[in-house]
């Protein structure tokens, strides 16, 4: 499993990934989810990914391969808006989608979905959620939160605490403890993680970190968030 | 859906369950899922219920049936142990299972799941989870709690405060605010809640409640745990 996160803020936006993939409980590895494109000044692309790993790996080496080459119909890098880009992501995994199946047996076990989440020079930032058909829906004012993969035991948190209004900062902390909760209750969500945070208009990654299983501050916060969990259960009063 | 969980503790048993019942978005209604059976001194058993209602309704008429028959080989109420209890409703879902799916296209759309807790005279509190087809696991020190249906979002509360040491009263609250998530993040899971404690070797129902929806100490509950949440999620520091 997966779990990926995107938010969208009036300050930027604020993206997570695991890293975890796994084919049966014995053969685990650890696979980037989370994909950049920069042409700074005109556009920034982040692409999370979730499901089948030969489907996102294609998926992804295909939308590279016509950005190498240049592609103008099929080069996120040359589509005229977010839309644009969207829709190619989406037409590019449907494609993947319809051609892994084929060659499987039992058709529906094949899926997979994406986060696409960027800002073209002159537009506003947008966030998508792709499905493996290639249809997509998109994060608004209302729902300023998209998931895809193993998306439950994270969503209380972001229900509490994300509105368009909330900053950056208090974004990145409330999208790793979302994480957390998820690492705890499903083994195959994993460390590392990528964290990529992109400023409105900044037209460029903002901020890229990879965190490692190891990393001080993330066991830090996670350890002060459980404290902090077991002390606010003890303060209130029961029903 | 549903949710229902069961805690089993040093002190006793806690058990909570939801009443919404949906056959599609446009038909909810509200059917109890927690059933007690008493014989003050001899034994005590709760059963709640989650999946297809045609398939729990007919399994707790069954049983039912079987206590007010005197039938000694099927009725709860005879039976010599908890496990003696466990294995009779597990035979009574998986038959019960067994013919509806008989009557469907689509075989494998009808399934349920039971938790079953109790304490028989002169045996130890037990909790089992009994699946669709009959068979079933139990609670263990490990492992001190069960849940059914919609079980993710109120996970996470649950893994971090209960362990077979905690109190009867903090368990009641952790449960209530297990349920307090899903139901904020899951609309098919809802109100009024029936919460049934039982303590250790008493043999009877400790305290039976059912909690509505406007239920004013529920809704200050539910209130200042988002606020006591909020209010942790500022005070700790990001990773």
């Amino acid at each position: 499993m997966t779990y990926c996160v995107g938010l969208l803020l009036n300050e930027g936006m604020v993206l997570l990934a695991d890293t975890r993939t796994n084919a049966g409980l014995d053969n685990i590895s650890t696979y980037r989810k989370m994909f950049t494109f920069e042409a700074p000044g005109d556009r920034v692309v982040a692409i999370m990914t979730a499901g089948s790993l030969s489907v996102t790996q294609t998926t992804i080496a295909r939308l590279t391969e016509a950005i190498e080459t240049q592609d103008e119909s099929r080069s996120i890098m040359h589509a005229p808006s977010m839309l644009g880009v969207a829709e190619i992501v989406g037409t590019t995994l449907g494609e993947v989608t319809h051609e892994v199946r084929g060659k499987m047996q039992r058709q529906d076990s094949v899926s997979a979905s994406m986060l696409v989440a960027g800002q073209r020079r002159d537009g506003g930032m947008r966030l998508f959620l792709i499905y493996s058909q290639g249809n997509f829906i998109e994060a608004t004012a209302e729902t300023p939160y998209l998931q895809i993969g193993e998306h439950k035991y994270g969503k209380p948190i972001l229900d509490r605490v994300i509105t368009p209004e909330t900053s950056l900062a208090d974004a990145e902390k409330a999208v790793l403890l979302s994480m957390d909760s998820t690492l705890r209750s499903n083994l195959s969500v994993g460390m590392p993680l990528d964290l990529v945070v992109i400023g409105n208009d900044a037209l460029e990654i903002t901020r890229a970190r990879r965190i490692e299983a190891e990393d001080p501050s993330f066991q830090q916060m996670s350890q002060a968030w459980s404290e902090a969990l077991r002390r606010a259960f003890q303060e209130i009063d029961a029903a």
